[in-house]
């Protein structure tokens, strides 16, 4: 068993997810700096979510053709639709601002779309290191460190909304703004718990 | 081993699970074309869904006691509890419709309830397709298509809230019914992924 | 193989984490007995969630690091992660009541309180029979009783919100508060599922 080649496609795939991610928090984080540019940078996300998608489909169905994979079947599963998952709420968070008509974004949400830029950097690190995971925890350790960073931006972000805003129907589109982009980041430390569990198994 | 008699009964059951389905989103759309209908539907849907919880009992506990199964334990498991979810999230529905005393409901609900039919008729017939599964996947990609389609209604219909509903405590309660409408197209999309894990496996 | 010593040291962790669990919920329903305490149980209840990742973070790398485990590595891994999550939305709560700067109850989140801390309780028994389960599932099905009279308490509450409560921003402070005790007595029933899971598979 151990001679048979290893499927390094999946390594390749990963790398392609990881650039997307990049690519998609670099449009939301410009979106977040600058809000009138919201309709172009919410179609741009889309179209990019439709090519993960896609990518996505092709990795999970290669997985499930493919006898012996590098890590175990439901690691890769479960990472691929992590991935996945991250770029689709990046999506959903520039779809928010364009439906909802957010004029004014809240205080913390330019800082927050760094962190999520920060945090898909070192998920594609991470990625591109998964066929030799030497160091590769201490990008793990980073992204659990900024969602750390970004709990607490939204939580004193929603706050002050509670204690300024005094509109409720603004209130509340300001407020979900803050949550989604929250959970964002808690979905990239998902992702980085995966690639740690794949990473210690293989230790 | 693949001389072993398959659990048959797996398939019955989840024939049963996709009746029940039906049964329950005919009732919601019951509901939604009709909202004074509310609080003897939602009574008959949580019946229903207190049978479906039963059966789904039923078979997971089939499943911990069975050695040898038609599909991977784990896909078996994943389907059974995500059609339980499906149903879970039609009561949820009706219920917010009774406790939030909703007279009128938004313009894209009864469409939303159209919809959820439609899907779950695909997952039903999908289901009856489990032991010979040539021809499954159109069923999935059908699911996936309607969910796109709940998606750009629930979106346009809350766009459209925010501009002409100046009353925050009723936009809430329509806000929610949207968002609990879309996810529960979104778990009948989870579920034909599921199925179409179980498919490409068999392959 | 069946003669390999059975890693113990997983009944001792699981134990310790019932302890954790049921010190979290009495600080919460310490709390939610007089809001006014809600800062400095905020505290306690952060500090204690600290130290259950930890725990649950060791718990995670022994469960990769061990070749033979007494149950099924992916139940392990469940239970461990869905004792986690309970103490994650008790701190949640917390947190949320601290910065929505909650100054008065609402009537339902004392007795949501009561039915945390009976719930952890019963699963805190549980986990210390793990290793010898006879009798086990009746602190499972106690649980699930649990949780049906939480979901009755927080719909009609939240029912009586919207009769009421006329404030919006108030309204939907008091909403989510319910909402997220309600979703802690839910992951307190996922939690008693997975453990019904195992007890079935060792039958």
């Amino acid at each position: 068993m151990r001679f048979l080649p290893r499927e390094e496609k999946f390594f390749t795939m990963f790398e392609g997810m990881g650039q997307m991610l990049i690519e998609g928090a670099n449009l939301l984080s410009s979106l977040l700096s600058d809000v009138r540019l919201a309709p172009v940078r919410a179609e741009e996300i889309k179209a990019l979510e439709h090519k993960a998608d896609n990518l996505t489909h092709e990795l999970l169905t290669k997985l499930n053709r493919t006898f012996i994979t590098p890590f175990d079947r439901e690691d890769i599963h479960a990472l691929s639709t992590g991935l996945d998952d991250v770029l689709d709420l990046i999506d959903t968070t520039s779809m928010r601002i364009v439906i909802y008509k957010i004029a004014v974004l809240p205080p913390g949400a330019e800082e927050l779309g760094r962190i999520i830029v920060a945090q898909v950097r070192e998920i594609a690190a991470a990625l591109a290191m998964l066929h030799r995971p030497d160091g590769i925890l201490k990008h793990c350790v980073e992204i659990n460190r900024l969602e750390d960073d970004a709990d607490r931006i939204s939580r004193s972000g929603i706050g002050l909304l509670f204690e300024h805003e005094t509109n409720p129907i603004a209130l509340i589109k300001q407020k979900e703004l803050y949550e989604v982009l929250e959970l964002t980041t808690d979905m990239c430390e998902d992702v980085a718990n995966i690639i740690e569990t794949i990473v210690l198994k293989a230790a």
